[in-house]
């Protein structure tokens, strides 16, 4: 079984794999490329993955069977595992607990050549509402306090598969970034009585020089103090701590602003690969007043270095003013 | 001039560079490599570099001419300027400040093929030296709070020029890592009355388990919870804070430690790209009691994905028994 782990000074949780030690021949060279060849998120090879856990289906097929267009299953190879109870021991000085956890793959289409930018908007904003199907069945489970949704879009962003999918990780800790949010923004609030990310949709609003695009009900921005080039946010414009409680006449809006930044992302940077977090409120927990939701794209340009693992610093040759810019000045039309 | 922008939320510092924006087509395909060609830093181009800040160097020759064994010199893009007054802002809810430092650059050889691992011991602990002579000198500067001394070995950990080389930068501010670092030592100390990293060193060296290998003075471990497989620690074994601080006598000892952890990892690895960083007390401040200097070398084996960034957790494939063991039974002779 996989171990969490905490590092000792600084308090940071990973995840061990005990089981499948891979030894230092079994770790590929950087550029090695899996393309092609036998696909198990392709239609008709449903009988490969995991049984589905949810699916989007024509009425009348199978489970697990053809006649999907979104397909959630469990990680063939789990970072953390599901079945047992949360076992938290000391080592010495170290803190450890068992790997109890979920890891799931959302299969986001049935076309092997079809990305989250090139699908239509309705099964993208399929996407959008299995993400929300899925935290709000795990978040019955005691064990879970957070979930992570991500994607990885391209090789050097982690894909190991072509076929366009996302991932969750339910854990049983809350991880250090959500934690360093929840604490940024209570402290803010605390101050001033205000969610600091409503302060940044005003100020970006006013101020016009990072926001890429909006709608309605959304604003996509270049963050302020972004760590890596041409980084993006999508915030909800409406205060809201829970992506679960986006309103169903939310789905459609927010996968028509995410189609499009993605569009204008894979023009502008020809198609480079991508990672891109929900973060979201920990689960059962009441941050209501000072969190708010939001997605992070980060572009996988730069490479963290020597720099960044010994400061947590990240150096970003582009400045957010000029990367919105060019994505807002992307023509969708040509 | 560079700017450093502060996250308003979790308090994250970034250096933008506004000078030289980088535009979309100007980030190459990851893959790209950069061999062979004229080199700035083999001996006979020393006009090409700027002028060097100190060298080790034949008696009778001149500086930025040959005849040099080691040579520091400014960074030709420095992602910091050293020219300047310190300036702090805020932008609405923003914070910055103008991007201040120093960007020094470590030519470690004068041969162009030669690496840490492979060049002989007296001269690594030149490169040792080095660091200290660098840090005591900057540290008379009184807009600096912290130096982190880095090496990128290898295109894919970052490095841009092949001709082994470390690289310096001096900051206004302490680093996220450092703060973290320094708080939960402190944590520890004030519960405990002892040094964490002291108390690693006893465990580790009880167990047996982790350690990689050992001197009378340093002790190389896979640390408890390591964010990359074959991550290596070293840790001097009596308490010390702050690097400067190491005694002549100790530098042969850790270049021949520091020297024989790089082969065993060049070799258990197939000279696999790495970074290393030292991680020291902040400039002109206390920490004497709790902190304790140590470097991190963090092999190049995995990609940082969505998950990683969405979390600030680390998957790791190899459990740091396995990894020390696999570089233990290295057998350098052969």
């Amino acid at each position: 079984m996989p171990e969490l782990r905490k590092d000792p000074i600084v308090g940071r949780w990973v995840i061990i794999s005990t089981e499948r030690a891979r030894r230092p021949h079994d770790f590929a060279p950087e550029e090695e490329t899996v393309k092609g060849g036998f696909c198990p998120f392709d239609p008709g090879n449903e009988k490969v993955t995991p049984p589905e856990i949810i699916a989007y289906r024509q009425p009348g097929t199978l489970p697990d069977s053809e006649g999907w267009t979104l397909r959630v299953v469990a990680n063939k190879f789990p970072a953390l595992v599901i079945e047992g109870t949360l076992s938290k021991v000391g080592e010495g000085l170290y803190d450890k607990m068992n790997g109890i956890g979920a890891h799931e793959v959302i299969i986001e289409t049935p076309h092997h050549e079809e990305t989250l930018s090139t699908m239509p908007v309705d099964r993208f904003a399929d996407v959008l509402r299995a993400y929300r199907d899925r935290i709000i069945d795990l978040s019955r489970d005691p064990r879970f306090r957070y979930i992570l949704i991500f994607k990885n879009q391209g090789l050097s962003a982690g894909a190991s598969l072509e076929h366009s999918h996302s991932q969750l990780i339910a854990l049983p800790v809350i991880p250090e970034i959500a934690s360093e949010e929840l604490n940024g923004s209570k402290r803010y609030y605390s101050y001033r009585d205000r969610c600091v990310y409503c302060d940044i949709v005003r100020q970006e609003l006013e101020a016009k020089v990072r926001v890429i695009t909006e709608n309605q009900d959304f604003l996509v921005c270049a963050p302020y103090a972004p760590r890596s080039p041409f980084e993006a946010w999508i915030i909800p414009k409406v205060h809201n701590a829970v992506y679960t409680e986006l309103s169903e006449s939310q789905f459609p809006s927010l996968a028509q602003i995410f189609s499009e930044t993605l569009k204008r992302m894979d023009k502008a940077l020809s198609k480079r690969p991508y990672n891109f977090m929900l973060h979201t409120s920990p689960l059962n927990e009441n941050h209501q007043d000072y969190y708010h939701w939001h997605f992070e794209i980060v572009p996988k340009l730069t490479r963290i270095a020597g720099f960044e693992w010994g400061s947590g610093f990240y150096i970003n040759p582009t400045p957010p003013e000029e990367a919105a810019r060019f994505l807002r000045e992307v023509n969708l039309e040509e």
